[in-house]
C-alpha cells in the first residue's frame, strides 16, 4: 500500500510539515499501545494479529466438500458479511460462483432471490459469532425452509461460522456441518481476515496465502513512524485532518472491483471511531462516475472534508476505437484505463487547486496480495487514528438502544426502549 | 409522499415550533419564485412542469422496435444513468430484462460485462444531451466494437436520448436509430421523469403513465406553506437543520429496492446544493443493514447530521418460520416485514432518544406510482432547499477544472490545468 500525504499540506482544512513532525510522536506512543494490545492478544488489537494467527488450511478443509457452488449465499450481517463481500468483489471473475449476501431483512429481495435461485447447487455460509443476532438467524430459518420446500437437503449445503457456544454452535455439532471459528478478541469488523472473511474466498478458490502475505507485508511495516508505515500515515492524517474541521472523509475508489471495499471502510470508520461527540463520517464515492455526482460538492462546498483516492497501479486495460466523431478524435488511440488515470489525476489536481485536502492510496493491483494489503492496512489506520483520538476503537455501545427496542416491539421480553418508541412525537405532512 | 418531521423538535440540532414557523413565511416567498420558474419554463425549474410535459406515448413508441429484451446496457454517466437505474431498481421484478449502467470508464468491469453478455439480445440505451461527454462516448465506441466483433448489427440494438444536435443526433439520423429529445431546460439530476430516466422504464414495460401520476400528484401538493406540501416541508427542515450544524444529510432507505434512490438522491443534493462553501453532504445508508455500520456514528458521533428514513407502508411480506433455538422463539410467528419494521421505528426512537434529529419519509408502496412521488417530491424539496439557502440550484461549475485538466491531459488540446496535475506537490509513504 502506498500513502502520498502531498496534497493536504497546502489546503484547508490542512496540515503543515511541523504539525506532522509533532504527530510522528504521539503516533511512536500510539504505536507502543498498539504493540502491547497485539503481543497481550487484548480485544481489537489481536486482530492485527491474524496475518500470523489464521489458519488458512482449515478454512480450505472446512470448505472442502463443496465441489464448485454455482451460488454462494452468506447470511449474516454488518462485519459477518462486509469483509467476505469486499474479497470476493474485489477478485471475482464471470468464472467465478455467484454471490449473495443476506444482509438485511428485507422480505421483497429475499423472495425474489429464492425465487430465482438453484438452492440445489448453492452453498450457504451462515456467519454469526452469537448465534443469536435476530436479522442472521431469521434469514437463517427462511433460507432453511426455502431448501425444505425445493427438496434440498439443507445440512448438505450448509457451513457454519460462528463462536464456541450458541445456536449454531449446537446446530453444526447436531448435523455434523462444517465449522469455522471466529477467532477470540477480533470484532466482527476486523475479522476480514479470519475465518469471517476468508471462507466465501476459499469457496471460490482464491490464493487464501497470497492475502494473508499481503496483509503480512502491512504489518511488517508497521513502526514508530509515520513516515514508514503506510497505514500509520493514513490514520494519523485523517484525524489531524478531523481535528481541523475534516468531519467527513470521502472514501473514492477509482475502480469497481473496490465499490464494495467503500462500503466495508464506511462500517470500520463509523462503528470504531463515532462515539463521544467525535468522529469522522465516512462516505463512499465511486471514481470516476461520481465526478459527475460528488465532486461539485466536494470542491466547492463546506470545507469539511478530505477526499481519499484509492486506485491500483496495473490494471487490465481496453483500448477505445478510433473514430471521426466530431471533438472526440482525442479519444481514439487512447484506452479506458488511460482515461480513467487521467479523471482520477485530474480529480485530485482540481480538489488540490481549490485548497481541498485529499490523500492518493495506491496498490500495486486489485489481487489477492492487494487486498490483503488494503484491508490490513486500513485497520491498522483506523487503530491508530481511535488510539489518537483516545476513543473505545473496538466497542459499538451507541447500538444497544435500538436492539432492544427492536427486541420488545417484537415480544421479546419486556424493555423500556419498546415503550419509547410508541411515544413517538408526529408532525406529519401528507 | 409523507414526511413527519416529529423527530426534529426536541433535537440538537434541532427546530422548534417557532422556527418552523418563521421559515414557513420564506417558504411562500420561495414557492412564488419557484412558480414563476415553472410558468416561464426557466432553466431547472422546467423541471418540476415534467409531469404535465413529458410525452409517454413518444418514448414507448420509441423502444416499440425491440421486442423483450434479456439485457439492457445503458451508456451514460450521472444524472444520464441516475434516475433510470433508480426507477429500474424499484420496479424491476426477476422477469424482467437484466440492465447494466455504463457509468464509469473502468476497463475491468467493462470487459466483464462484455465477455459474458449475450450481445444480440441486448437493447444499447446511450444518452448524453451534447453527445460529447467523453466517458460516455468512449464507452459508446467500445460497445459498438463488441458488437461488430459478435456480428450484431449495433444500428438494429440501439436507442439514443440527446439534444438536438451533436454526435448522437448526427448518428442517430444517419443510421435511422430510434432517438429521444432531451428537453430543454432539464439538468440531468432533474431529468429523471423525462425521456432519459424513462427509456428503459418503457424498455422494461412499466406503467409510464402511472409514474407519472405519482409524480403528478406530489406537484398538485405544492402550495405556499410547508404544511401543506410534503416536498417543501423535506426542503425547508433539512436547510433549516443544516443552517444549524447538520452539514450531512444519512439518506436510509429501508427497502433494498430503493437502495439506488440513495445514490440517485446523493447527485441530486450534492451537485445542486453544495457550491459557494455551503451545501449539506448526502450520505448513502440502507436499513437494517447499516444499523450494524452506520448507526453507532449517528447516535454518538459529531452533531452534525440529520438521518432521512425512507420506508413503503406496504410490502410484499415473508413469515419468519417457528424455532426452538435458544432466545429466537420470539422471531418464529413474526415475519420479515415486522422485524424490519420494528428495526425501522427502533432506530428512529433511538436516534430521537439521543437527541440526534431524523425525518421518516414514507411512500404507500414501491410502485410506478410511489417512485413517481418520491422522485418529483425530492427535486422540489432540493430546489425549495435551494431558494431558501440561495444558491445558483442547477449549475455545477465546480466539476468543469477537472473536465478541462482531463481533456489536456488525454491530448484533447492546450489547458493550463493539464499542466497544473504534473506540479502535484508529493509525500509518498510506502
Amino acid at each position: 500500500m502506498y500513502v502520498d500525504l502531498g496534497n493536504i499540506l497546502e489546503t484547508t482544512p490542512g496540515v503543515t510539515p511541523d504539525i506532522l513532525d509533532r504527530l510522528d510522536s504521539r503516533v511512536a506512543t500510539a504505536h507502543d499501545r498498539i504493540q502491547t494490545g497485539m503481543e497481550n492478544e487484548e480485544h481489537g488489537y489481536a486482530a492485527l494479529n491474524l496475518p500470523e494467527t489464521v489458519d488458512t488450511d482449515e478454512i480450505k478443509t472446512a470448505v472442502d466438500r463443496f465441489d464448485d457452488p454455482e451460488s454462494i449465499i452468506t447470511v449474516g450481517i454488518g462485519g459477518s458479511a462486509l469483509g467476505a463481500a469486499t474479497i470476493d468483489a474485489a477478485l471475482s471473475t464471470p468464472d467465478h460462483a455467484d454471490t449473495y449476501y443476506l444482509d438485511n431483512v428485507d422480505p421483497e429481495a429475499i423472495n425474489a432471490l429464492l425465487e430465482t435461485i438453484d438452492l440445489e447447487d448453492t452453498v450457504v455460509n451462515v456467519v454469526s459469532r452469537s448465534g443469536t443476532t435476530a436479522e442472521t438467524l431469521a434469514n437463517f430459518l427462511v433460507v432453511q425452509e426455502a431448501m425444505a420446500d425445493a427438496d434440498v437437503e439443507w445440512s448438505d449445503r450448509t457451513v457454519v461460522t460462528t463462536g464456541d457456544e450458541g445456536n449454531l454452535r449446537d446446530l453444526a455439532d447436531a448435523h455434523d456441518l462444517p465449522v469455522l471459528r471466529v477467532p477470540d478478541g477480533v470484532p466482527g469488523r476486523f475479522s476480514a481476515l479470519s475465518t469471517v472473511g476468508l471462507a466465501v474466498a476459499a469457496l471460490q478458490g482464491y490464493d487464501l496465502d497470497a492475502i494473508v502475505e499481503g496483509a503480512a507485508s502491512e504489518a511488517d511495516k508497521l513502526s514508530g513512524s509515520l513516515y514508514d508505515s503506510p497505514a500509520y500515515a493514513y490514520g494519523a492524517a485523517t484525524y489531524a485532518l478531523a481535528e481541523r474541521g475534516a468531519l467527513t472523509n470521502a472514501l473514492m475508489p477509482y475502480s469497481e472491483d473496490l465499490e464494495y471495499f467503500a462500503e466495508w471502510f464506511a462500517q470500520l470508520w463509523a462503528e470504531s471511531l463515532g462515539k463521544d461527540g467525535v468522529g469522522q463520517t465516512p462516505a463512499r464515492a465511486l471514481g470516476a462516475t461520481d465526478q459527475h455526482s460528488q465532486l461539485q460538492l466536494y470542491r466547492a462546498g463546506p470545507r469539511d472534508k478530505v477526499v481519499t483516492l484509492v486506485r491500483p497501479r496495473n490494471r487490465r486495460d481496453r483500448q477505445i476505437p478510433e473514430t471521426d466523431l466530431d471533438g472526440l478524435s482525442y479519444l481514439g488511440g487512447s484506452s479506458l484505463g488511460e482515461l480513467l488515470a487521467a479523471e482520477f489525476e485530474a480529480t485530485e489536481a482540481s480538489l488540490a487547486a481549490a485548497g481541498r485536502p485529499n490523500i492518493r492510496i495506491e496498490i500495486d493491483r486489485v489481487d489477492e496480495r492487494g487486498i490483503g494489503e488494503l484491508l490490513y492496512g486500513m485497520e491498522a489506520a483506523c487503530i491508530m487514528y481511535g488510539e489518537l483520538a483516545n476513543v473505545s476503537t473496538f466497542t459499538q455501545p451507541a447500538v444497544e438502544w435500538g436492539k432492544r427496542a427492536a427486541r420488545g416491539l417484537l415480544g421479546g421480553g419486556e424493555f423500556e426502549e419498546a415503550a419509547a418508541v410508541a411515544d413517538k412525537r408526529e408532525l406529519l405532512i401528507e
